[in-house]
């Protein structure tokens, strides 16, 4: 049992994620493979972080590198490609290890062949500008203009990245099993819900 | 408890409202509408199901046009518009009336300001196929080619229908609380899954 989500940033695809992975008893997968190429790859955790959100720029440099690392050699665009096939492999081998729940990282693709349950979550505007007040740090005093312009460049990165890695369109209905609007379906019931569908 | 349903053609969306209203023990309203308008104008139930499923074309003229109606005084643009008025306020009496599912006939916008909760089902193209040639009369010998033609035309309807009267897109996932695919979720799954979640 292997289900894939992909998200709107502040839509709470990821506590959705989790919620899913404690009722099912099966494994959450998130920051995990993050570390996991970071040690692999004596990159810094917030650098591969941010490479594999973002679509690679052939105009930036990354700041922090690590130690030494043979990619450093090429291009960031090459750097970027390696980090995703670094990932995708990881993302193969825990598919393989157990069930789990995995959030992001072009995962409905890279594991099409294993027929995972795909989920999209996304929500107004609004809604998600909530949700992201709620998790602020408390020194962070951005405007709503603010916020939602950093929302909308998030979501923008994600999808550039899942079109240059897939070929496809993020969001694309027809790509996942289920697309559920947090909008007005709380999360712990949306949980609940696809839940019981996937242990059918 | 209002749920409306959007579908695209051979996706079950329909058999999935039946369901969903027997599950929730509501009225579920279909043909129904249609039967009602022509009662109220005069037009056949054929004319007025062609007439609110399509785009109203400027060069087209009715063919069947019942008894007298005083609407036929008009083009076939202000007909349209004017059933699509008669609809709408008859699908407002029925939502006011008592609980129910209503499939198709812009009914989400019609009648937004109830709150409905709004689904929209779909599937892939094979699955749709499938479901159609199931239901296709035994004296149909369409090809599978002509089967997809077919899908398409009447989708495409469905999306100028909704656009027209709504101003919205067709299938906007912003626009439904949830949206199904119907490939690999047996609709029956999908009409237990979403009782939970409106009853809650």
């Amino acid at each position: 049992m292997i289900i894939t989500i992909g998200r709107e940033f502040g839509s709470g695809g990821r506590e959705l994620g989790r919620r899913l992975s404690e009722i099912l008893g099966i494994a959450y997968y998130d920051q995990e493979i993050i570390t996991e190429i970071a040690r692999r790859t004596d990159l810094s955790e917030r650098y591969v972080q941010e490479m594999s959100e973002k679509r690679p720029m052939y105009n930036t440099f990354p700041i922090h590198t690590g130690r030494s690392f043979y990619y450093m050699q090429n291009s960031p665009l090459n750097l970027s490609f390696s980090i995703f096939q670094e990932q995708s492999a990881i993302i193969r081998e825990m598919a393989k290890k157990s069930d789990c729940v995995i959030v992001g990282r072009c995962a409905d693709d890279v594991l099409r062949e294993s027929n995972p349950f795909r989920i999209f979550v996304y929500a107004e505007m609004e809604s998600r500008l909530k949700r992201c007040r709620q998790k602020a740090p408390k020194d962070e005093h951005l405007s709503d203009k603010e916020m939602i312009a950093n929302i909308r460049r998030i979501d923008k990165n994600r999808s550039r990245y899942y079109e240059l890695y897939t070929g496809k369109t993020w969001g694309d209905r027809l790509l996942y099993d289920l697309c559920i609007n947090t909008t007005r379906i709380p999360v712990e019931d949306a949980a609940a819900m696809t839940a019981k569908i996937v242990k059918k």
